[in-house]
């Protein structure tokens, strides 16, 4: 049996995986995102126990994802120490001596909703995770979606919800961007409690689903995907989701005259179909790619 | 010499024009956008005289771009009345008994200005027409977008700009969207003077660069495009690009950090590169299409 690796590259751990070629995940550990030297040789020594015939990479960003780049597979911009301009996939795809593939955690996982999940069978997505951070994954016509750089779906600017006692956001870059506004740090700061512990009747969801309601209402204006995933642990509160899909109804007002979205937005606006494991299952998709590549 | 007809349709008026393989415009009638019964026999008269023998059509929509659908092809949800689920592309290639494809205006605008315009050479670009109306039409890895209807990008969502008297906008259907901040009517309505004679160091100008920015930065976050062209007549006001880019770099902060947004944004965002024949270019490549697709 060909054993299959996947890392999940996160500011905060190291998630190492290997799976089978039906990327099922056959055991999985996780390493803390450290410095660079620390991490990346128990990254290696991990996946080279294990005999992979290829790895697929989900990452934090941003990444220098052009293939015809001088510096294709590093992460580029980044406080995370160490990690500034860091050849990721390079340096894994060369220790380990297989063929590799990277993209974004985000896109990876839009890959595998797609493949494996929620969008199964259909051309385009977009895959959200809300939680630290916001990140956003597309794919279009089929394709993993890059263009200039890729998506970075987190930063997008959105109106003052009404409401909200804190309109611009938390974001150090951008006043009233999505991340800033709808991330679960910022829900803690805006109201002074973790996000797990606001009740349900709590204005804060009320906020809360302004935000992704009009996140989603963008994506729908800018590239008309044919579902949209939203994971990540702020919605693992599952009361967000019929919040978002009528209040992006009634922003949309009637616009944008499509069943999916008029009548059928319960199977449009939907949790992640591999539920927490997106990531890691793009990832092993990746793998596969890289692998397929190198015949 | 094989001669192709190009139908651009709007709201108030259906330019036909024909051209030559090169997609060089050869000549170009206007017909006002009356009801179908009126304008359509007009069209079809013209073209059947030219003897052409493919047609491309960049037209207004909404439309149905979904080739498995019993209405491919049909304008479906109008104001205009008499073309609500009017099925045009059927029409006019039934008529005319020749290969067709139909794609949305600005759809149509961003393929020419993707293979013979300012973003000749890419993979992805965004083209804006700014005018009565906002459209963009989106290429992404190579392909116009369409997923789950088209891009509809005039309706995205906005920030209310300082110094802006009216920053709900005037769309009937959207509190704050683009086309109700920024189209042409909104300007005039907003400063009650025609958008062509308020001299340029007017207040109205830098609300206007600032929701083009808030709509840059958006798309930039949302689907990455490798070139943002803005067309349209408001856009013939030159002195608005280079507001529009230095807003957009300041609103993105440094976060994208990319040399093309951070040094060349000159280079980024452009005025069309076929000036205001992007339109009839790009139905003439779509006829092309139809008759290459058709052998």
């Amino acid at each position: 049996m060909k054993i299959y690796g996947a890392l999940e590259a996160g500011g905060t751990k190291m998630v190492c995986s290997i799976g089978n070629e039906n990327c099922e995940v056959l055991e999985r550990i996780s390493i803390p995102t450290g410095y660079p030297e620390d991490s990346i040789p128990e990254i290696i020594n991990y996946f080279r126990s294990r005999e992979i015939c290829a790895l697929g990479i989900g990452s934090f960003g941003p990444l220098d994802l052009d293939r015809k780049s001088r510096t294709y597979g590093h992460i580029t911009s980044t406080p995370k120490p160490g990690w500034e301009n860091y050849p990721l996939l390079p340096m894994l795809a060369e220790a380990l001596d297989v063929p590799a593939e990277m993209d974004t955690d985000v896109n990876a996982a839009a890959l595998a909703e797609i493949k494996m999940g929620a969008a199964r069978g259909l051309r385009s997505c977009l895959y959200v995770t809300v939680g630290t951070g916001v990140g956003g994954g597309v794919i279009a016509e089929g394709n993993l979606v890059h263009g200039l750089v890729h998506p970075e779906l987190g930063h997008m600017l959105l109106r003052p919800a009404e409401g909200d006692p804190t309109p611009d956001g938390f974001c150090p870059y951008h006043k009233g961007c999505l991340e800033g506004l709808a991330a679960g740090p910022a829900i803690e700061k805006r109201w002074g409690v973790s996000a797990k512990d606001l009740p349900d009747d709590h204005i804060a969801w009320k906020v809360e689903s302004e935000y992704l309601a009009q996140m989603c209402v963008n994506a729908i204006v800018a590239f008309s995907p044919e579902k949209i995933v939203l994971g990540g642990g702020v919605m693992h509160k599952m009361h967000l989701f019929p919040m978002i899909r009528k209040r992006t109804q009634e922003l949309l007002g009637g616009y944008v005259r499509c069943s999916m979205i008029t009548e059928k937005i319960d199977e449009y606006i939907v949790s992640p179909g591999l539920g927490d494991n997106s990531g890691v299952t793009g990832a092993l998709l990746l793998a596969l790619e890289a692998e397929k590549n190198a015949r």
